[in-house]
């Protein structure tokens, strides 16, 4: 399994993944899952992929020499000559479907399915930054102001707090911190996800970046914010009052008046018939 | 979907289940997920049910007339005559097995899974509470001190508050609270889970309840804790410093010597290689 999440604000982009591939619980191993194509003032973007990883690995390999050709005499769209994020996701799409090809039929008849999901953001000179997550098919979706971020992998541990906290006009570095407490319940929660963490940070217009950090378990920020959440929501959840039954004086009782109109099915003897 | 939880503590036991169904997103119905069966004095048991509906309720029909023979002049064991948790648990698998063989086939041609998976837990007099996870196939496991608690249903997003708060010695309205923060969080990240809430709080050796209670919108502590979980939340968030990256001054660096062994991968020009 993967945990990858992205986020694009007005302020610039935040890319996190985790780096832990399994095949079986016996059989763990380290793969980044992140990987950067930059283009010093002209381009600058980021790939993260989930699923499976021969699949994820070839798209990877044939992204670098794939050719869209939309016409007979056109000279062919590359990620390095496309002059929109939209087309480049499409010149990722179009590897995709390459893999697709040549290896579907075979992975079927193993009974493997085709699956593999990938998240693709940065920014060309010439228009704004753009973020899109990419499907198996080859067709891919893009990040808009009301849903900011994208997610692949195990994300549902780590989807509360993105939701909480991600706006187009968050911070870069609150939006960095967001994904890292994210990250962390993930990591709390599945065995599945690991360290070590993977995470770029582009601010809007710079073409390049030199926010990359390679975070293990010795990393004092992550050991700090990792320590920190857990302690504080303990104390969080130890202040908020315990529910009080009926009888019991308070202003917020459990059991109320109105709370009593749909009574639960009940069966008190052998004989009761279910109601 | 559904999510209902239940914990068993050295205090007693906690069950509390929501109650929406659905069938896809345009059929959403509301149905009670929990049922009470009580004998005064001499039993308290409450099931939870998640899966397809039409099992589970054939399931609950059968589970009050099931008889259990271990050999042929055997009377049958009910779950009103067992005389532990683990011979009522063994009812109701076989309850489960009856609809099995009544419905599974058809099921199966229509390709729908025989897919229902129940949480089992009370007293039976003459020994103390146990609270079992009953599967599909009719097996179950029971609660140990060291996982206290089952879910059905949607679990993962209410996962991480119980791990981190529930152990034996948890007070029975702390865990109560937890619970309800766990169906909390489920609610504001699935459409698919919602209010009503049936709530049971048992105590040890008593066989019988009164902290019985339905919460819908209108309950003043679900409302509470709806609103002060999600902002101090926040707050804790926010008083956790942002990623300081290198050059600036900090104490817990995000950027540091120890994590930049491993450089990312990083394709510059389209002549580079895949390193």
């Amino acid at each position: 399994m993967t945990y990858c999440v992205a986020i694009k604000l007005n302020a610039g982009l935040v890319f996190l993944s985790d780096s832990r591939t399994n095949a079986g619980l016996d059989q763990i191993n380290t793969f980044r899952k992140m990987i950067v194509y930059e283009k010093a003032d002209d381009r600058f973007m980021v790939l993260l992929s989930a699923g499976n990883l021969s699949i994820s690995q070839s798209v990877r390999e044939i992204l670098q020499i794939e050719k869209l050709k939309d016409s007979k005499n056109d000279e062919g769209t590359t990620i390095w000559n496309a002059t929109s994020m939209f087309d480049a996701a499409r010149v990722l799409g179009a590897a995709i479907r390459r893999v697709h090809e040549r290896d579907a039929a075979s992975l079927q008849q193993s009974g493997v399915d085709f699956n593999v999901s990938l998240i693709f953001g940065g920014q060309i000179k010439g228009e704004g930054m753009r973020l899109f997550q990419v499907y198996s098919a080859g067709n891919f979706i893009e990040a808009t102001p009301e849903t900011p971020y994208f997610q692949i992998g195990e994300s549902k541990y780590g989807k509360p707090v993105l939701d909480r906290v991600i706006t187009p006009e968050t911070p870069l570095d609150e939006a960095a911190k967001c994904a890292l407490v994210s990250m962390d319940s993930t990591l709390k929660s599945n065995l599945s996800v690991g360290l070590p963490l993977d995470m770029v940070v582009y601010e809007v217009n710079q073409f390049q970046t030199n926010k990359v950090v390679c975070i293990d378990e010795q990393n004092p920020y992550f050991k700090m914010l990792h320590n920190s959440w857990g302690q504080k929501l303990r104390e969080v959840f130890d202040s908020i009052e315990d529910p009080m039954w009926n009888g019991e004086s308070t202003t917020v009782p459990l059991m109320s008046q109105s709370s009593r109109n749909m009574p639960l099915k009940k069966i008190s003897t052998p004989e009761d018939k279910l109601i």
